[in-house]
């Protein structure tokens, strides 16, 4: 049985009577609308820790006025059972006003990592990100937390900030989560037609061929380019971008071959009315 | 003896032995250059708590390109002996790099509150100061922190980030400590020559005027505006502001009579090339 709190308060109850029993704390945030991606997430938490607390807050902060806020699947009774078949502790499901007071006026940003791709398409999205992470790390005290690859400039931007404001917190990268034929699972699939779904298998494709042609010495340039002819060819629409850039700072990479560096290929592009993401490593 | 630590892990390992020992610990924020106020400031942390740490930071991120970063004043093993005079436990004085790492890319801001008076002055001032207090919070997991009303709008300004971020502290905002003819005590009076001292008085009393005018019902504009002028004649040359505002969240007032609100008079003025602050408050 998973215990559901909503206020910091009584996390933080929990929080102090696992600490006073020498347990350790483990944190995995979450928007929801949980999927195997997430509850892979809970397990590699439970190797970490003793105790799992998950968060589920759909934050408003982090989507601009155009965006999917109100339309973001939510279904806390389905994530509650979800969270209690895979044994985790905690849900933290806060409401709007215990998250953002009156009057809350703070802004925690990263500059550098958090520019390029997603922060150019989206430009309020990693203050929204930075922010609400920043109070869930100190609103928990978890010794550490787990955030998926798949949001994986998130995850580049979440360890700076740590780092930055010395937040006592280990922060895990776990590996991406994919249906079989290679798709990362993702919230937003659901938005998918049959054959949208069909089609978006293109995306992990053409990410896994461009990342071999890298690493097998070719071209930035040519991969980027061919990767995205594969998506338009298989019915993408716009694609936001398809880059390889070096894996921790995000700083451009090429055109030419990677050489040393240390890279990660990342891609965003839509389909139909769904805005997908990928990335995995190149090397 | 105050013990010096320089780097965050070791003032954990005494935060941590104190808090084992179940005592409170206080935080009290300084760039060094301690005088009076800074003591009065240990002496009421030391009723708050059973240990008391002073931070001593000259903080880069606060001071605009053309300030006086390089010329501030430092003189640690003289405020080492201070501190210890008054039995502050430790004192945190980290260098450059240990507060800003190699990449150190976040930035703490707080809307609204800062974006008047000093913030309006001086662009830069808050970030680097919500910043580097975000951290000394964090770096330290103290129980309370005492800040002087001297710097009345970065006590309000810190007052919102910590709330906002969910920082486990309490802020307690000390009352501004005076020389005997009612100077604010500063670190920034050494930089006065003798007869720009003698001038300085001005300040306190112009404001003690105007406060008075304004609590018996008098104008705020009014109140403002004779300040200014008397500030004028005594010799200083650019008023930056006089203003009577909002106590909490420094909103406009006026330019009638105060009414309900509970107001606070902030002047910040230059005295050659000196620019001296103070504050009280209005009622």
């Amino acid at each position: 049985m998973t215990s559901i709190v909503r206020t910091v308060a009584e996390m933080r109850e929990h929080v102090r009577a696992w600490k006073a029993a020498g347990q350790r704390v483990a944190l995995v945030p979450t928007m929801g609308a949980l999927h195997e991606g997430h509850l892979s997430l809970i397990r590699i938490a439970q190797e970490k820790a003793q105790r799992v607390i998950a968060s589920v807050f759909v934050n408003p902060k982090q989507f601009a006025p155009h965006e999917d806020f109100d339309a973001y699947p939510r279904g806390e009774a389905i994530d509650a059972e979800k969270l209690a078949s895979v044994g985790c502790d905690l849900m933290f499901a806060p409401n709007g006003a215990e998250m953002y007071a009156p009057g809350f006026s703070t802004t925690v940003t990263v500059s550098g990592v958090s520019e390029p791709l997603e922060g150019a398409a989206r430009p309020q999205f990693f203050g929204g990100v930075a922010t609400v992470v920043a109070k869930l790390f100190i609103q928990s005290q978890a010794d550490v937390a787990v955030f998926g690859e798949k949001d994986y400039q998130q995850l580049q931007v979440v360890k700076r900030m740590a780092r930055d404001l010395d937040i006592p917190i280990e922060i895990i990268g776990a590996p991406t989560a994919r249906a079989e034929d290679g798709l990362a699972l993702s919230s937003r699939n659901a938005y998918l037609s049959t054959e949208e779904r069909a089609a978006a298998v293109a995306l992990p494709t053409a990410m896994k061929a461009a990342a071999v042609h890298v690493a097998a010495g070719g071209r930035i340039d040519e991969a980027e380019q061919t990767a995205t002819a594969a998506l338009k060819a298989a019915g993408f629409g716009q694609v936001d971008y398809v880059e390889v850039r070096e894996a921790s700072e995000l700083s451009r990479l090429g055109p030419g071959p990677i050489g040393e560096a240390r890279g990660r290929i990342l891609i965003a592009a839509w389909l139909g009315k769904t805005r997908l993401i990928d990335n995995m490593d190149v090397g």
